[in-house]
């Protein structure tokens, strides 16, 4: 049985004087003078352990793992990211910059690694690193980002869990081109040399294709875990989504994920409230739960980043409507201030115009409320006003737009206007129409990009540097 | 604001003679000589609350929602499945068979429904509620099944966050086969009526697709986690995955999860003592959180089925070797018993001998070990005898195969090897020869079909009935 560095370093007086065991992968090492150290990570915890070793290494014949063992001259020589197993004693070090270090009884080497190994300790860049994702999580920084990634996600689930939500796996595969938000992946099992044939109307005839019928990646979950709120009243979704955009920018990517809640008796207050503890609940679970990860984060990506989060997770989020940031906008501008696209009411709000008003109008989170129609989708619930719906993004400080979300149109005569004033094709949402023809309610319900919540997290600036293999318009590695 | 018929169920006493307000739909309803009781579910817990409705109800003029209320008559003419909201009294009723009622003061229509309806009272098959897959949550049974998947959904999550392993989101894209494990999706932006063109080799040249390469739909997360286990030592993948399987039973998908967790410093007994721990993990989380849903699987969909899992979940799962395996069907079969395939050592054990061994010889969950390794996948840890790997698969009585895993090889020259002996694309697995090349680490890892794990923990007999919108040869709906 071997220890876990991170007990070590949560019950290190529990464990002092005693024989441990730990196996992980050499950070660095050096030695001289018949004195060595080891800086030793098990992946268990963001810190490394140092391990000192002497001559007086056993060689441990009685080992099962006797062939393995070193002396020291052989250990001296270990390269970076070997792969050892450490027995030893713990040691506190109350004076040290570690609290214990690990001298050394024996050490077996479990994998070997040679001179040629793409990590050496130098500082690679992030888009080599891309090239080599792989072995990317062996860095201090992947290490950090993708631990944060799995809490958050974690805190996600418990979130919900905890307010007697139901997850919802909503399907990849769908017939449903999803509201028009983005180009498509098409999946098939033709071969790559035979193409879809034309039947007589001189449309698609995917009768010879797998499923019958056209088959596309799903870009969003909502309209599929809509119908669920009528069996639980509150329930998401969270799950990979994908979207063809050809751009290839810092913040798209081909595969990513997003958080999907909906909720019946419920307007567009009970969304914004709902998503506002949300952000806060994740925020806080991050900072607890991965501290060490959070101050690599503040020490090497992003100086703030901490005082930022708390402030975003102790504030209360602001609300403006887009009519009123439209006119503070066009103030602004005749007051000097220089925008690329001069705002205009109909128009969707450029970065620029966003950032004015989260950044300069209210230094806070703020939402913006009840969107002109034409700008949002179809199954957003028109307002009285006959020109805007119940929508509201959420735009944070220093990254912009974190939600997006609204009351959805509940009444079936609006919601085929819609679909007629849209251009959708009216048969392919016949089933979502079912849903107010058959016990329709008021529900709302908003979705998060948990990869740019993620990057608001931790302040890495790619999108492809929070993926484990990201994917986007011609990337693709294994 | 709204209260939850869970929080109603759970703390009835507090609400004792108190005014309650809630929102639902609405299952059976009958009236008479001027009194009414509507069987009223809001999703929120599994039980319906009982309404009960006279001839005071208000119409509640003061209400913003005044146009919606209705008085007795319009309230005795509801159909099944309309949408209300209630507010009223709640009176305990110690006598009767459920806790308490609501004796409503005001009925609001929320959405009605119409007697088109496909949700009418009576019994609907699986197979006509699967054309229905936006309906069918309201119903009792799939209502269970849903609520079921989200809650051991979170157990899995819950049991690796607890021992510090780390959720990796691997793709859903790939370029990879995924160790030849099933038939493949491709994915592609060219139009339907687009081919790939060959290049001057003949091969097809994905020059102007999407990626500029082949991509494909995930098969398996297993070779794309294994890379963070030299980051995190323990990691765990769950999420989507693919076969374009040309068969429709009962037991394929073309779209299912699976849970797939890997660890460094791990053998095969470690993998077996894991993948126990986890069943019973999410067995006992499913019978605490889920109770009433458990109880109608066990009414309605399968009796002793509680029993079957409670005596799983206290079991001491036990291990036989594949070659013990095949002696023991070998002499079942001298013995007088008829198997349709001869058991023969090197094939493939068939679902009747599984279940033989399970089922007759150890009545038990049982790991058979040391699979011969041409049966077996290329990453799996050769024994010492040159003909089995270390592959341990986890029957249970009932459903056959629940678990499948093994120790993986760590080994360079092993691996190398296996890959030429499997007729492997060398090139492909480049990248994950480096996972031995630099720091290999001792390793093994599983695979849980969670579609299998539910109908396990259900009792229900079709795979298409634990998924929300089940995708399979020849069928999607939207």
């Amino acid at each position: 049985m071997y220890n876990k560095i991170k007990d070590l370093y949560q019950n290190t007086a529990q464990y002092a004087e005693k024989s441990v065991k730990i196996g992980g992968w050499i950070r660095t090492a050096r030695a001289s003078k018949g004195i060595g150290f080891i800086e030793l990570n098990d992946g268990t915890f963001f810190r490394s352990v140092q391990i000192v070793f002497e001559g007086t290494l056993e060689s441990s014949e009685s080992s099962e793992n006797s062939e393995n063992s070193l002396n020291f001259d052989e250990t001296a020589k270990l390269g970076v990211g070997a792969c050892v197993t450490v027995t030893g004693r713990l040691v506190e070090t109350p004076t040290a910059k570690q609290p214990f270090e690990i001298k050394a009884t024996a050490i077996f080497l479990e994998g070997a690694c040679p001179t040629n190994y793409p990590l050496q300790k130098k500082r690679h860049s992030y888009e080599f690193l891309r090239t080599i994702a792989h072995l990317r999580p062996r860095t201090n920084t992947f290490a950090a980002v993708f631990r944060v990634r799995s809490l958050a996600s974690h805190a996600v689930h418990e979130f919900f869990q905890k307010r007697n939500f139901v997850y919802v796996h909503t399907p990849i595969l769908t017939g449903n081109d999803g509201e028009g938000a983005g180009e498509l992946f098409r999946v098939t099992t033709l071969k790559p040399d035979e193409k879809v044939e034309k039947n007589e109307n001189g449309e698609p005839d995917y009768s010879k294709d797998f499923f019958g019928t056209k088959a596309n990646l799903a870009v969003t979950g909502q309209l599929a875990v809509e119908p669920f709120i009528m069996g639980f009243r509150d329930v998401y979704t969270f799950g990979p989504i994908f979207r063809a955009e050809h751009s290839a920018t810092t913040t798209h990517a081909a595969e990513f994920w997003m958080i999907e809640p909906e909720m019946a008796f419920a307007d567009l207050d009970n969304y914004m409230e709902t998503a506002e503890e949300l952000v806060k609940y994740v925020i806080n679970y991050v900072l607890a739960n991965a501290p060490e990860e959070m101050e690599f984060f503040e020490n090497w990506i992003e100086k703030g980043l901490i005082e930022r989060l708390k402030s975003v997770a102790s504030a209360d989020f602001t609300r403006c409507s887009y009519t009123k940031a439209i006119e503070l906008l066009q103030q602004a501008e005749k007051d000097g201030k220089k925008f690329e696209y001069p705002p205009k009411w109909g128009d969707d709000l450029q970065t620029e115009h966003e950032r004015y008003i989260c950044e300069e109008v209210y230094n806070a989170p703020v939402y913006l409320t009840d969107y002109p129609r034409d700008i949002k989708a179809f199954y957003m619930r028109q307002n009285e006003d006959g020109k805007t719906v119940a929508a509201a993004d959420l735009l944070v400080p220093g990254v912009g737009e974190l939600v997006g979300g609204s009351q959805r149109e509940e009444r079936l005569d609006k919601l085929e206007e819609s679909i007629v004033h849209f251009k959708l094709n009216a048969e392919e949402y016949d089933w979502y129409l079912d849903l107010r023809r058959f016990g329709g309610v008021k529900h709302a319900g908003f979705g998060v990009g948990f990869e740019r919540f993620l990057m608001y997290l931790t302040g890495m600036k790619n999108i492809r540097d929070v993926i484990a293999y990201p994917r986007a318009f011609g990337q693709m590695s294994y």
